[in-house]
């Protein structure tokens, strides 16, 4: 079974970019396009305390009256965050990512960020383990002289 | 092989949301917040010119001085659409995706948009494909009497 950790580890050059609560929206902003990412994790006394993603920028913003110089992230963000471990299966990541409609999951260990997997992440390595599955079906078939 | 064509009938009461090359952002962001949605298609005289997504409005807007509500779309969507067709198959579907690095393909038959389909309709129907691709090749290794 492909968890998080195996996820994690096919891309370990991958950063995980933090805005400090006091940071305007328009720095948050300024992160996301730059490093071409849809989220970005929420940082106070240097625990993770939130998330803030392009989604929250599109209904927090000047739809609800704010410019996003004058916002602060603290104001915008999300504290209830639905975090997962390492140990915690795809299948389980897609599941959380359906019932609560959002695509970036924080990866929490021993009470610190590991990481952050987003939806296309996790369907892409799904998709992956499903191929190799029915590969390995379609071998266990063949390779068992069940044509004879 | 699952198509764009099957997708489209399961979501059959699916709205294709849409705004004016002349609408403001603002009257594009108020849609996609309404709708729960991520991308407004862009009409002039009838005919479909471009879409716009959140990403456009994280992109190009605030971040490279303009504002919701003095910016017109057709000055920020995006032109030149990626679109497929009603026989399209989900894998090409999520290729186009990953190579564009897009989210949305609108969906076009004799000149006519028919539909929208989304990362997360697509990911989720080939998903289920491989469950029942896989069930189809556990089944047949089962009904053929193989562990005699």
């Amino acid at each position: 079974m492909t968890t998080v950790r195996n996820l994690l580890e096919a891309k370990p050059s991958a950063t995980n970019y933090s805005v400090a609560s006091t940071d305007t929206v328009l720095q948050a902003v300024k992160i996301m396009v730059d490093a071409h990412i849809g989220a970005v994790l929420v940082k106070e006394n240097e625990k993770i305390i939130g998330i803030y993603t392009e989604r929250d920028y599109l209904r927090k913003g000047e739809y609800e009256g704010r410019s996003a110089k004058d916002t602060l992230i603290k104001d915008v963000m999300v504290r209830k965050m639905i975090t997962v471990g390492y140990d915690t299966s795809l299948e389980q990541c897609m599941a959380l990512m359906r019932q609560y409609n959002i695509r970036h999951l924080p990866v929490v260990e021993d009470d610190h960020l590991v990481g952050l997997v987003s939806m296309r992440d996790v369907m892409a390595a799904v998709l992956d383990d499903k191929d190799i599955e029915i590969r390995g079906l379609e071998n266990y078939i063949m390779g068992s002289g069940f044509q004879s």
